[in-house]
Protein backbone atom coordinates (compact mmCIF):
# COMPACT_ATOMS: atom_id res chain seq x y z
CA UNK A 1 0.00 0.00 0.00
CA UNK A 2 1.19 3.54 -0.85
CA UNK A 3 2.30 5.63 1.81
CA UNK A 4 -0.54 8.48 0.94
CA UNK A 5 -3.09 5.60 0.95
CA UNK A 6 -2.01 4.41 4.00
CA UNK A 7 -2.40 8.10 5.88
CA UNK A 8 -5.44 8.21 4.83
CA UNK A 9 -6.86 5.05 5.66
CA UNK A 10 -5.41 5.94 9.08
CA UNK A 11 -7.27 9.49 8.87
CA UNK A 12 -10.53 7.03 7.89
CA UNK A 13 -9.83 4.83 11.21
CA UNK A 14 -9.46 8.13 13.65
CA UNK A 15 -12.47 10.18 12.13
CA UNK A 16 -14.47 6.96 13.85
CA UNK A 17 -14.12 8.53 17.24
CA UNK A 18 -16.40 11.59 16.13
CA UNK A 19 -19.52 9.44 16.47
CA UNK A 20 -18.57 9.14 20.63
CA UNK A 21 -18.85 13.22 21.10
CA UNK A 22 -21.85 14.19 22.41
CA UNK A 23 -24.10 17.36 21.76
CA UNK A 24 -26.29 19.00 23.73
CA UNK A 25 -28.69 18.55 21.21
CA UNK A 26 -31.28 15.58 22.11
CA UNK A 27 -32.29 13.37 19.11
CA UNK A 28 -36.15 14.54 18.15
CA UNK A 29 -38.02 11.29 20.37
CA UNK A 30 -35.91 12.87 23.01
CA UNK A 31 -34.05 8.84 23.88
CA UNK A 32 -30.50 10.71 23.73
CA UNK A 33 -27.89 13.11 22.86
CA UNK A 34 -27.15 13.10 18.94
CA UNK A 35 -23.30 12.95 17.94
CA UNK A 36 -21.67 15.30 16.53
CA UNK A 37 -21.09 12.41 13.42
CA UNK A 38 -24.97 11.78 12.80
CA UNK A 39 -25.20 15.16 12.98
CA UNK A 40 -22.97 16.34 10.58
CA UNK A 41 -24.67 13.50 8.08
CA UNK A 42 -28.23 15.13 8.99
CA UNK A 43 -26.72 18.91 7.95
CA UNK A 44 -25.08 17.96 4.59
CA UNK A 45 -28.54 16.36 3.32
CA UNK A 46 -30.16 19.14 4.70
CA UNK A 47 -27.80 21.08 2.51
CA UNK A 48 -29.49 19.14 -0.43
CA UNK A 49 -33.07 19.27 0.43
CA UNK A 50 -32.94 22.96 1.24
CA UNK A 51 -30.41 24.00 -2.02
CA UNK A 52 -33.60 26.16 -3.56
CA UNK A 53 -33.54 28.22 -0.83
CA UNK A 54 -29.76 28.86 -0.91
CA UNK A 55 -28.01 32.14 -2.49
CA UNK A 56 -27.66 30.97 -5.95
CA UNK A 57 -24.43 31.45 -5.98
CA UNK A 58 -23.79 28.54 -3.71
CA UNK A 59 -21.77 25.63 -4.88
CA UNK A 60 -23.39 22.49 -2.93
CA UNK A 61 -20.36 20.27 -3.34
CA UNK A 62 -18.35 22.86 -1.45
CA UNK A 63 -20.87 23.42 1.04
CA UNK A 64 -21.67 19.60 1.94
CA UNK A 65 -17.45 19.08 2.17
CA UNK A 66 -17.58 22.18 5.15
CA UNK A 67 -20.38 20.30 6.53
CA UNK A 68 -18.89 16.99 6.62
CA UNK A 69 -15.22 18.24 7.78
CA UNK A 70 -16.58 21.12 9.97
CA UNK A 71 -16.89 18.97 13.31
CA UNK A 72 -14.04 16.85 13.10
CA UNK A 73 -11.79 18.78 15.55
CA UNK A 74 -14.00 17.90 18.08
CA UNK A 75 -12.48 14.76 18.13
CA UNK A 76 -9.62 16.14 20.47
CA UNK A 77 -11.35 19.17 21.36
CA UNK A 78 -14.85 17.79 22.42
CA UNK A 79 -18.37 20.05 21.49
CA UNK A 80 -18.17 22.96 23.03
CA UNK A 81 -22.28 23.92 24.26
CA UNK A 82 -22.72 27.36 21.91
CA UNK A 83 -24.38 28.70 24.84
CA UNK A 84 -21.23 28.22 27.30
CA UNK A 85 -19.41 31.22 27.64
CA UNK A 86 -16.58 29.37 29.29
CA UNK A 87 -15.98 27.05 27.26
CA UNK A 88 -16.18 29.49 24.18
CA UNK A 89 -13.23 31.25 25.83
CA UNK A 90 -10.71 28.48 24.90
CA UNK A 91 -12.51 27.11 22.07
CA UNK A 92 -10.73 28.01 19.00
CA UNK A 93 -7.19 27.19 20.68
CA UNK A 94 -7.85 24.02 21.71
CA UNK A 95 -9.46 23.35 18.01
CA UNK A 96 -6.98 24.73 16.41
CA UNK A 97 -5.08 22.29 17.97
CA UNK A 98 -6.91 19.38 17.14
CA UNK A 99 -7.06 20.50 13.24
CA UNK A 100 -3.65 20.60 13.28
CA UNK A 101 -3.28 16.95 14.83
CA UNK A 102 -6.08 15.41 12.72
CA UNK A 103 -5.38 16.80 9.59
CA UNK A 104 -2.07 16.35 9.77
CA UNK A 105 -2.53 12.72 9.39
CA UNK A 106 -3.28 12.74 6.26
CA UNK A 107 -0.73 13.17 3.10
CA UNK A 108 0.34 17.13 3.68
CA UNK A 109 -1.10 18.69 0.19
CA UNK A 110 -4.55 16.82 0.98
CA UNK A 111 -4.29 17.77 4.87
CA UNK A 112 -3.64 21.56 3.51
CA UNK A 113 -7.04 21.32 1.62
CA UNK A 114 -9.21 19.93 4.31
CA UNK A 115 -7.42 21.95 7.09
CA UNK A 116 -7.97 24.90 4.53
CA UNK A 117 -11.88 23.96 4.12
CA UNK A 118 -11.64 23.83 8.12
CA UNK A 119 -10.78 27.74 8.13
CA UNK A 120 -13.25 28.62 5.49
CA UNK A 121 -15.65 27.36 7.68
CA UNK A 122 -14.77 29.39 11.12
CA UNK A 123 -14.09 32.62 9.51
CA UNK A 124 -17.66 32.50 8.18
CA UNK A 125 -16.34 35.14 5.19
CA UNK A 126 -17.40 32.92 1.98
CA UNK A 127 -21.07 32.45 0.70
CA UNK A 128 -20.88 28.70 0.61
CA UNK A 129 -19.36 28.50 4.54
CA UNK A 130 -22.00 30.75 5.72
CA UNK A 131 -24.86 28.91 4.08
CA UNK A 132 -23.52 25.62 5.70
CA UNK A 133 -23.49 27.28 8.92
CA UNK A 134 -27.12 28.43 8.33
CA UNK A 135 -27.77 24.76 8.27
CA UNK A 136 -25.81 23.89 11.17
CA UNK A 137 -27.82 26.61 13.55
CA UNK A 138 -30.92 25.64 12.14
CA UNK A 139 -31.08 21.93 12.97
CA UNK A 140 -30.93 22.01 16.43
CA UNK A 141 -33.82 24.36 16.30
CA UNK A 142 -36.04 22.03 14.91
CA UNK A 143 -34.48 19.63 17.65
CA UNK A 144 -35.64 21.63 19.92
CA UNK A 145 -38.94 22.18 18.67
CA UNK A 146 -39.75 18.94 18.70
CA UNK A 147 -38.64 18.02 22.01
CA UNK A 148 -40.40 20.51 23.53
CA UNK A 149 -37.77 22.77 24.29
CA UNK A 150 -34.84 20.69 24.66
CA UNK A 151 -31.61 21.71 25.65
CA UNK A 152 -33.32 25.47 25.50
CA UNK A 153 -35.02 24.62 28.85
CA UNK A 154 -32.36 22.51 29.93
CA UNK A 155 -30.03 25.65 30.17
CA UNK A 156 -32.64 28.29 30.42
CA UNK A 157 -31.57 29.50 27.29
CA UNK A 158 -33.46 33.06 26.35
CA UNK A 159 -34.70 34.20 23.24
CA UNK A 160 -32.43 36.65 22.68
CA UNK A 161 -29.82 34.68 23.06
CA UNK A 162 -31.50 32.05 20.48
CA UNK A 163 -31.89 35.36 18.34
CA UNK A 164 -28.09 35.87 18.64
CA UNK A 165 -27.20 32.04 17.36
CA UNK A 166 -29.84 31.22 14.53
CA UNK A 167 -28.95 34.98 12.95
CA UNK A 168 -26.37 32.67 10.98
CA UNK A 169 -30.04 31.48 8.87
CA UNK A 170 -30.54 35.17 8.29
CA UNK A 171 -26.81 35.43 7.00
CA UNK A 172 -25.94 32.36 5.32
CA UNK A 173 -29.85 31.56 3.88
CA UNK A 174 -31.72 34.27 4.04
CA UNK A 175 -34.93 33.15 2.06
CA UNK A 176 -35.24 30.57 5.58
CA UNK A 177 -35.48 34.02 7.60
CA UNK A 178 -38.94 33.94 7.79
CA UNK A 179 -39.58 30.31 8.59
CA UNK A 180 -37.39 30.89 11.40
CA UNK A 181 -38.82 33.71 12.86
CA UNK A 182 -42.08 31.99 12.57
CA UNK A 183 -40.59 28.95 14.55
CA UNK A 184 -39.15 30.77 17.35
CA UNK A 185 -42.75 32.45 17.68
CA UNK A 186 -44.72 29.08 17.96
CA UNK A 187 -41.27 28.00 20.13
CA UNK A 188 -42.19 31.23 22.49
CA UNK A 189 -45.98 30.71 22.66
CA UNK A 190 -45.41 27.13 23.84
CA UNK A 191 -43.35 28.23 26.20
CA UNK A 192 -40.30 26.51 25.13
CA UNK A 193 -37.61 28.83 26.00
CA UNK A 194 -37.14 31.71 28.53
CA UNK A 195 -38.31 35.25 27.21
CA UNK B 1 -44.35 28.54 5.18
CA UNK B 2 -44.87 27.86 2.09
CA UNK B 3 -46.34 24.39 1.43
CA UNK B 4 -42.95 23.05 0.04
CA UNK B 5 -40.79 24.37 2.67
CA UNK B 6 -43.43 22.64 4.73
CA UNK B 7 -43.16 19.53 3.45
CA UNK B 8 -38.78 19.67 3.66
CA UNK B 9 -39.02 20.64 7.24
CA UNK B 10 -41.22 17.29 7.93
CA UNK B 11 -38.92 15.21 6.11
CA UNK B 12 -35.73 16.46 7.92
CA UNK B 13 -37.61 15.80 10.92
CA UNK B 14 -38.45 12.02 9.87
CA UNK B 15 -35.01 11.44 8.84
CA UNK B 16 -33.65 12.23 11.94
CA UNK B 17 -35.12 8.59 12.80
CA UNK B 18 -32.32 6.60 10.83
CA UNK B 19 -30.01 7.86 13.82
CA UNK B 20 -32.07 4.99 15.89
CA UNK B 21 -31.32 2.36 12.87
CA UNK B 22 -28.59 -0.22 14.26
CA UNK B 23 -25.90 -1.93 12.01
CA UNK B 24 -24.25 -4.56 13.14
CA UNK B 25 -21.21 -3.23 12.64
CA UNK B 26 -19.11 -2.37 15.79
CA UNK B 27 -17.15 1.43 16.44
CA UNK B 28 -13.59 0.62 15.85
CA UNK B 29 -13.28 0.66 19.79
CA UNK B 30 -16.30 -2.13 19.59
CA UNK B 31 -18.10 -0.22 22.53
CA UNK B 32 -21.11 -0.35 20.61
CA UNK B 33 -23.24 -0.89 17.40
CA UNK B 34 -22.83 1.79 14.40
CA UNK B 35 -25.91 3.52 13.57
CA UNK B 36 -27.08 4.37 9.84
CA UNK B 37 -27.02 7.88 10.03
CA UNK B 38 -23.12 8.46 11.60
CA UNK B 39 -22.30 5.34 8.69
CA UNK B 40 -23.46 7.39 6.41
CA UNK B 41 -21.29 10.41 7.37
CA UNK B 42 -18.75 8.31 7.94
CA UNK B 43 -18.75 7.05 3.95
CA UNK B 44 -19.59 10.55 2.93
CA UNK B 45 -16.61 11.54 4.02
CA UNK B 46 -15.06 8.66 3.04
CA UNK B 47 -15.58 9.55 -1.07
CA UNK B 48 -13.85 12.77 -0.27
CA UNK B 49 -11.10 11.83 1.04
CA UNK B 50 -10.39 8.80 -1.94
CA UNK B 51 -11.56 10.15 -4.78
CA UNK B 52 -7.96 9.99 -6.22
CA UNK B 53 -8.75 6.60 -6.56
CA UNK B 54 -12.07 6.71 -7.96
CA UNK B 55 -12.57 6.38 -11.68
CA UNK B 56 -11.54 9.56 -12.96
CA UNK B 57 -15.59 10.04 -14.75
CA UNK B 58 -17.17 9.96 -11.07
CA UNK B 59 -19.00 12.71 -10.39
CA UNK B 60 -18.10 13.39 -6.45
CA UNK B 61 -21.49 15.47 -5.69
CA UNK B 62 -23.41 12.76 -7.43
CA UNK B 63 -21.53 10.08 -5.46
CA UNK B 64 -22.17 11.91 -2.27
CA UNK B 65 -25.73 12.18 -2.52
CA UNK B 66 -26.17 8.76 -3.21
CA UNK B 67 -24.54 7.86 0.05
CA UNK B 68 -26.13 10.47 2.03
CA UNK B 69 -29.63 9.01 1.24
CA UNK B 70 -28.92 5.30 0.20
CA UNK B 71 -30.07 4.00 3.94
CA UNK B 72 -33.21 6.30 4.44
CA UNK B 73 -35.28 3.22 3.72
CA UNK B 74 -33.65 1.62 6.84
CA UNK B 75 -35.79 3.74 8.68
CA UNK B 76 -38.83 1.69 8.04
CA UNK B 77 -37.32 -1.48 6.51
CA UNK B 78 -34.40 -1.77 9.57
CA UNK B 79 -30.92 -2.71 8.65
CA UNK B 80 -30.66 -5.91 6.73
CA UNK B 81 -27.13 -7.38 7.88
CA UNK B 82 -25.18 -8.19 4.66
CA UNK B 83 -24.68 -11.91 5.22
CA UNK B 84 -28.58 -12.66 6.26
CA UNK B 85 -29.65 -14.48 3.48
CA UNK B 86 -33.14 -15.22 5.20
CA UNK B 87 -33.59 -11.02 5.76
CA UNK B 88 -31.90 -10.47 2.43
CA UNK B 89 -35.01 -12.47 0.67
CA UNK B 90 -37.47 -9.77 1.03
CA UNK B 91 -35.64 -7.14 1.40
CA UNK B 92 -36.08 -5.40 -1.41
CA UNK B 93 -40.06 -5.13 -1.35
CA UNK B 94 -39.32 -3.89 2.55
CA UNK B 95 -36.87 -1.12 1.31
CA UNK B 96 -39.50 -0.01 -1.49
CA UNK B 97 -42.53 0.60 0.17
CA UNK B 98 -39.95 2.69 2.67
CA UNK B 99 -39.13 4.40 -0.08
CA UNK B 100 -42.40 5.36 -1.36
CA UNK B 101 -43.58 6.65 2.28
CA UNK B 102 -39.67 8.69 2.62
CA UNK B 103 -39.35 10.06 -0.32
CA UNK B 104 -42.98 10.86 -0.68
CA UNK B 105 -43.18 13.02 2.01
CA UNK B 106 -41.23 15.71 -0.02
CA UNK B 107 -42.85 17.97 -2.80
CA UNK B 108 -43.34 15.99 -5.85
CA UNK B 109 -40.84 16.73 -7.94
CA UNK B 110 -38.42 16.96 -5.17
CA UNK B 111 -39.41 13.58 -3.73
CA UNK B 112 -39.05 11.68 -7.32
CA UNK B 113 -35.55 12.91 -7.76
CA UNK B 114 -34.63 11.43 -4.22
CA UNK B 115 -36.44 8.44 -5.27
CA UNK B 116 -34.17 8.40 -8.69
CA UNK B 117 -30.89 8.79 -6.43
CA UNK B 118 -32.06 5.65 -4.19
CA UNK B 119 -33.00 3.21 -7.52
CA UNK B 120 -29.82 4.35 -9.00
CA UNK B 121 -27.92 3.23 -5.82
CA UNK B 122 -30.04 0.34 -5.94
CA UNK B 123 -29.56 -0.51 -9.50
CA UNK B 124 -25.71 -0.14 -9.20
CA UNK B 125 -25.37 0.55 -13.07
CA UNK B 126 -23.83 3.67 -12.85
CA UNK B 127 -20.07 4.45 -12.29
CA UNK B 128 -21.22 6.71 -9.78
CA UNK B 129 -22.83 4.33 -7.56
CA UNK B 130 -20.62 1.45 -7.76
CA UNK B 131 -18.16 3.98 -6.52
CA UNK B 132 -20.52 4.64 -3.95
CA UNK B 133 -21.21 0.92 -3.48
CA UNK B 134 -17.37 0.71 -3.06
CA UNK B 135 -17.44 2.70 -0.14
CA UNK B 136 -20.31 1.18 1.61
CA UNK B 137 -18.39 -2.27 1.72
CA UNK B 138 -15.33 -1.18 2.39
CA UNK B 139 -15.60 0.89 5.49
CA UNK B 140 -17.17 -2.26 7.15
CA UNK B 141 -14.10 -4.32 6.75
CA UNK B 142 -12.27 -1.44 8.36
CA UNK B 143 -13.95 -1.45 11.07
CA UNK B 144 -13.73 -5.56 11.35
CA UNK B 145 -10.09 -5.56 10.79
CA UNK B 146 -10.48 -2.81 14.16
CA UNK B 147 -11.96 -4.98 15.99
CA UNK B 148 -10.04 -7.54 15.70
CA UNK B 149 -12.67 -9.55 13.67
CA UNK B 150 -15.94 -7.91 14.83
CA UNK B 151 -18.88 -9.03 13.35
CA UNK B 152 -17.39 -11.49 11.74
CA UNK B 153 -16.67 -13.06 14.07
CA UNK B 154 -19.62 -12.96 15.88
CA UNK B 155 -21.77 -13.99 12.67
CA UNK B 156 -18.99 -16.70 11.89
CA UNK B 157 -18.67 -15.40 8.00
CA UNK B 158 -16.23 -17.36 6.13
CA UNK B 159 -13.73 -15.57 3.60
CA UNK B 160 -15.75 -16.65 0.38
CA UNK B 161 -18.59 -14.94 1.27
CA UNK B 162 -16.09 -11.34 2.55
CA UNK B 163 -14.94 -11.77 -0.70
CA UNK B 164 -18.26 -12.00 -3.08
CA UNK B 165 -19.36 -8.75 -0.64
CA UNK B 166 -16.41 -7.19 -1.27
CA UNK B 167 -15.96 -7.40 -5.20
CA UNK B 168 -17.96 -4.54 -4.78
CA UNK B 169 -14.66 -2.39 -4.75
CA UNK B 170 -13.20 -4.09 -7.16
CA UNK B 171 -16.08 -2.90 -9.49
CA UNK B 172 -16.57 0.65 -8.31
CA UNK B 173 -12.73 1.57 -7.59
CA UNK B 174 -10.56 -0.94 -8.85
CA UNK B 175 -7.53 1.25 -8.08
CA UNK B 176 -8.59 0.90 -4.30
CA UNK B 177 -8.17 -3.64 -5.20
CA UNK B 178 -4.87 -4.62 -3.95
CA UNK B 179 -4.99 -2.69 -0.97
CA UNK B 180 -8.85 -4.40 -0.39
CA UNK B 181 -7.00 -7.47 -0.68
CA UNK B 182 -3.74 -7.12 1.54
CA UNK B 183 -6.11 -6.29 4.13
CA UNK B 184 -8.11 -9.15 3.44
CA UNK B 185 -4.91 -11.24 3.45
CA UNK B 186 -3.50 -10.06 6.93
CA UNK B 187 -6.90 -10.43 8.65
CA UNK B 188 -6.89 -14.00 7.82
CA UNK B 189 -3.60 -14.02 9.53
CA UNK B 190 -5.04 -12.84 11.88
CA UNK B 191 -7.51 -14.99 12.47
CA UNK B 192 -10.19 -12.40 11.92
CA UNK B 193 -12.76 -14.76 10.23
CA UNK B 194 -13.56 -18.48 9.40
CA UNK B 195 -11.68 -19.25 5.83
Amino acid sequence: MSNALEQQIAFIIEIDKLKQVLRQTLLTDSSRRENSAEHSWHIALMAVILQEYAPPEVDILHAIKLLLIHDLVEIDAGDTFCYDDRGNLDKAEREIKAAERLFGLLPPVQGQQLRQLWDEYEAQETIDSRYAKALDCLQPVLHNQQTQGGTWKLHGVTRDRIMKRISAVKEGAPRLWPFVLQLLDDCEKAGYFRV
